[in-house]
């Protein structure tokens, strides 16, 4: 098993698979070659021989560069359950960190309970929104309408004092 | 006439528009709220009074720091041929520039020859492609199975010596 930096061709890998991965929802026009080419120094696959089995896209906020954000993370169906997502994101931690992050932030659907048990389990906490989905808080039409969303947030300097 | 950064507030009254301003193309889904919140440094609207006329999404490679890549440029049809496009882009460029990169990029559909036309016009070449349509050099399948692009690119240091 071997992890390294996102490149410009493995969206053509990536991007055929996405869906299939989400379980069947649209999610590959979320994922422009942009973020394969531009993001590279925060952004990681896990790879077993030839076989590309995880991978993760995030990025250093340009807005506000202690926030890093995590917009893309995948794991093969085939491959779950091994820690693979853990180890992609332990990677972003410390990468952001290395970048002089404080915080890194991400988002999901609320009806994606395994993505929030995920979230969770690696010291996110859930931020107030202004509705309520499935018992979650949500930011209601956060990226258009009816696409509400999860919003999460860990402190990483929190996470380096423990 | 206003020209100011891009606010994530401003997402709620662009997002909605985008289609229309695309004559109809389905484009908002390539344009979610991240790109509102993340790069304000180099991303731009243009107002007039209260009504938004004009909006770019730019940001600094973080791969590459010497490129700058602008996502998303359009200017309300009720407000084009008034150089606001053209403002937006020596808006993106200067801060661009500011940051230290040196090299400009962005991609287009070869469908859309207003688009081509005006990257040329400001000084934008077009990338060598593997692939040809409308008699200009594309990268097949660049964002997915039949979504050829054209690749424009233009230096900024050479811009600033002429």
């Amino acid at each position: 098993m071997n992890i390294r930096h996102l490149e410009s061709a493995d969206f053509d890998v990536i991007s055929p698979v996405v869906d299939e991965w989400w379980g069947g929802r649209a999610v590959r026009g979320l994922l422009p070659r942009l973020f394969f080419e531009h993001f590279r120094p925060t952004s990681f696959v896990i790879e077993e021989g030839r076989e590309l089995l995880g991978f993760l896209v995030g990025f250093r906020s340009q807005s506000d560069p202690t926030v890093g954000y995590v917009h893309f993370i995948g794991v093969h169906p085939g491959a779950r359950a091994k820690g693979f997502g853990r180890l992609l994101y332990q990677h972003f931690f410390a990468a952001a960190t290395r970048l002089g992050c404080t915080e890194v932030r991400a988002v999901t659907s609320p009806v994606n309970e395994s993505s929030i048990r995920f979230h969770r389990a690696l010291g996110f906490h859930l931020l107030p929104g202004n509705g309520d989905v499935n018992g979650h808080p949500v930011c209601l039409d956060h990226d258009g309408p009816g696409r509400h969303h999860v919003l999460f947030s860990k402190q990483l300097a929190g996470e380096i004092k423990r």
